[in-house]
């Protein structure tokens, strides 16, 4: 079959440093254009040593324009901050490229609630419409059609894969539920910021915008919609002292008469088509370490007799499945290419 | 004063070292006679170097034995496995020595809910109503007069200590109550095992125990006197990989018409009197680094109007608070003396 | 062509974790049987749940033998403890099976050397003559003959390209070689030991085995073989408060009249057809993380013109390069696969 | 005794930070004022949590100002960039005021050395003759009198320290030293820079500036003085995925006919009226955890008879003996107190 080729918008943060990565290792995928502002005329290996010796290492990095890029893409990946990205992706629009945003610009289907979270005004209200979700599990044929991908963000693929079957099952009472996530300090961005300094992070730990964190109408909006009724539910986040990785702890309520066994069941059946998520044996709980590197959301489940709680732990990687990974199965769907194609590296553990 | 003579049963682990670098600290109480079965004969800087220099370093280590060690102390630290603690404590309170106990073995008022929890006969049922359950912010009168202090686990200090003002004052519903607790790996204890290696720790991260964690019928016994009525909650345990601290996120709900000013300010007075209970200004969570090494126990309120939850953050150090310096501060009650002797050193950041 | 049937005799430690990740991905190799004694009846994805949805994950853990191992499979890689192996060796050998030794069992040439640095007898002293030293950018021809490698050190691989190309030239005195190496804490193996505990390797870092470490004479003898005379060298080593990874920073003597530029040349010619070694630019430094996973040797050249001295700074991947991927790299020359396959992959940053 | 009141020009770096920490400690000490430009205003326990419950906690910040100052302080700390501190320290001198200079303004006696490894004019060369090098084991009775001290570097803190016996006693060759020296991440500052970021310093290890190294000349500087003889040596710094601490590995070529008895024997004789060094026992290598947070120096010496190199390996808190603490020592040393006033905390671990 024919290469696709892909341009990366943005290679000089953490999301197009995976990309980058992601990208080389895919068989049917090749990287032709990358672009950065800062760092254009370098080569990709000069401010990634790591690239030395593979061919992604030797492309040269230009600055980002729209026309030139749509000659030589297929499709385009934006790697810029939310804000950035809803201009760009207009102008890629115009010029026909298929687009995966992975920044929010997208995700949030209301205008009102996208500008009441991000407290900003969306530049391009009409593209939403146009925007499908790429969370591939809930909407694996949209995404195939969609020429222009919400990359979803790392907290709600966790959340929304660990509660989507309870929730569209019935089981559990939607008022009352808590997400506890713990995020690695890449979610923080490559930004210089004091606060991301090794040892503003390393040997200690901190919750951080507890009850405002933006990705969480973003959570309510696509369990809304699975449990078919409105959902408000509290979204609080915690800065890990690791590289990568977020781990969810959910607490939910079961409905009375329904019994662990069948909701474990129900994930298992959920989630059997479905390569990336993992519906862990009943005694097992998610590590971090487990998906580092990969595509894959482990789910362990939990009944607490005595509270009458039903307990999710969930781990992905918020590099990988959490941004570009997730966005190059999008791609994938888009183009009819399997959706695990160069995702299915084993994990390096440790 | 006369300087207070202490004993230490069980040098070895993390909270025997813990208690040998804060009574090196300390200038009332001194550190006389430290045990170890497998560490008999050699000095305290043979087995911890960072102690040469040190007069604690200087010390030999002798095999435990209660009679000899009643002799030369006013006070005992028992700092050796639960099961074995218990029979422990008999042979010195026989000898008529106090005793600071830092397992687990007497903390459970009821004997029957000890066995259920802890898989395991009680030897000593009849010491139990001896034992004063060592959490000075509750119990420092009893504490005063006490000859056998229960020191209390890490993560219930922690819990009781930031939900025991809202439950005091019926501000918070006492259904549904959920900690979400992360501790450092010191709390998995000193023995070598597999899962407490290095690789297996670093740069990951995960749930364990749910559930079923032994520390939540303690919780749920203060806690339930403290309300004044039976409290079941939903404990749960995570491993960080940092040495030393706990944070628990704590989820409540508030009553209807109860103001988040009211709260607190509630909790602002509650431990206005107590200097190791630091209640955060409203916009400020707790940090394990800021209270690494303290006996601090630092809580922050968070009010999310959307959820009606009362959000509690709560950070110790569980070697420290959690364990060895509070029973230091119990030591400090016991003889009198301002709780705070020896234990307010300034914390190391970062 | 026909796939490669592989063993692995000792899946549990983590060379026996890295052959494992590391065969899943490759192309040619199957991976059709694993051992070990304790875990023998489980599945790989029992003791390794992030193996759970790939082929080995399935595969069942036998007890070693080797009349069975034998007629299942075309090679089989030994990962088990120095002494162990070498009986092992010798039965899989009576039954003509390649096999590729991990331990350090055959890597002295000379017997008295190495009972002498291992304080044990060497019970199959024959199979020596037929050990190939499976370092492939010096004896590749060699091992693609070999029924028998010995697998490289960690140490001694990062010692040995690093220096092999300054010693071979003559550009460099042979006398007052310091190598100053620091390990991550993989190269202390999975068994339990309080020194490796998470809580004594974290935030601290130490000096460990000055001037007695083992891999000593490994490094001694290719070296020799390499300058064409004895060296005596001064090897040290330290532990990192990191998983993988070994950065050597070695010190040598330029002589006079060799330029700096002359022996980068060297060096860069020298691994030009080595895919694995990357000579880094001339002000470039090698991190562990640019090698993490990764099969490569990265080496950065520093000419001190104050001192004379040019420093070799080298990391490699302790797991991979410096065992389980040269193990994998020596099974693809046996068979005449190119040394890369599978091996490829671009590393994981952060 | 009357209180000896402190200054603090730059209370926002880390420097500043352990400063404040240290001087909370201090019996005898008082910080009185703190400055920042970018905090003045603020309380100093609003900048740093850790502090809330602490006098120094409740101090405002200030804007520096050296006439101020003058007024309130017996003696000034300067924790500000190189460059910055010579002009400040000139004004404060002009009103009287004793500094002790954190920065490398003035440590280096000729004033040519210092424009070449700066790259930078000197603005204060005359002070340069003023100015003490505080180094308490070599300088105790110049500190005494001294009015401007030149606080030493980390890396020479412990450079000088462990050489210096043996250089002293002609015991090692002068020529062909090899420092090889690794630290935390606190010494590169704690100014937003992406290559102090966690993810950029965690999980990995490299090799920064070598032979470029500013502290070289320093280190060159103070041991040609106690060698009788000019020394050029390699000096060579590494970055360590740790907060605090440095440890180097200094290899020397023992003379013939010196003993390591003797060796021995001349450090602990050394150190001996010293309480920060500590000489470790012959078996015993130092660890970066057991000087944390301290003012500790420990030398661990390895001989090695196959190539005749004595190695020193020496281990202090860069932070604290390698620089705020060292200050404070400095300090107690001016105002006629016991060197280790209110700096023999016992080391905390892990």
């Amino acid at each position: 079959m024919a290469q696709i080729r892909a341009g990366l918008v943005g290679v000089t943060g953490y999301t197009g440093m995976e990309l980058v990565r992601l990208l080389e290792n895919h068989p049917h995928i090749n990287l032709v254009a990358v672009t950065s502002r800062s760092d254009a005329g370098k080569k990709v290996h000069d401010i990634y040593p790591f690239m030395q010796g593979f061919a992604t290492g030797e492309l040269e990095i230009t600055v980002p324009d729209a026309p030139s890029l749509a000659k030589q893409c297929d499709v385009v990946f934006l790697a810029v901050p939310h804000g950035v990205a809803m201009t760009m992706a207009a102008a890629f629009r115009k010029e026909g490229v298929a687009i995966i945003d992975l920044s929010a610009d997208f995700r949030l289907r209301d205008v009102a609630v996208f500008e009441t979270w991000y407290k900003a005004e969306h530049a391009e209200p009409a593209l939403l419409k146009e925007a499908v979700y790429g969370l591939p599990e809930l909407y694996a044929d949209q995404i195939a059609k969609a020429q222009l991908i919400a990359n979803p963000g790392c907290y709600p693929t966790t959340s929304i894969l660990s509660l989507a079957p309870a929730l569209r099952n019935g089981f559990i009472h939607t008022a009352g539920i808590v997400i506890d996530a713990k995020s690695g300090t890449t979610g923080a961005g490559r930004k210089a910021a004091v606060g991301s300094l090794y040892c503003e992070v390393a040997d200690t730990f901190k919750a951080y915008n507890l009850t405002t964190h933006r990705h969480t109408p973003e959570i309510e909006q696509e369990l809304s919609l699975v449990a078919g009724k409105d959902i408000t539910l509290s979204f609080n986040a915690h800065l890990l002292p690791v590289n990568r990785g977020i781990l969810a702890t959910i607490y939910t309520q079961l409905k009375d008469g329904v019994s662990f066994d069948t909701v474990y069941e129900a994930y298992t059946d959920a989630y059997e088509p479905h390569p990336f998520v993992r519906v862990l044996p009943k005694s097992a709980l998610p590590e971090l370490r487990n998906v580092r590197g990969t595509m894959f959301c482990d789910i362990g489940l939990v009944h607490d007799p005595r509270t009458g709680r039903l307990i999710l732990v969930a781990a992905i990687d918020n590099m990988c499945r959490g941004a570009s990974g997730q966005a190059i199965a999008n791609a994938n769907l888009m183009h009819n290419l399997p959706i695990e194609t160069g995702l299915m590296l084993a994990p390096m553990v440790p």
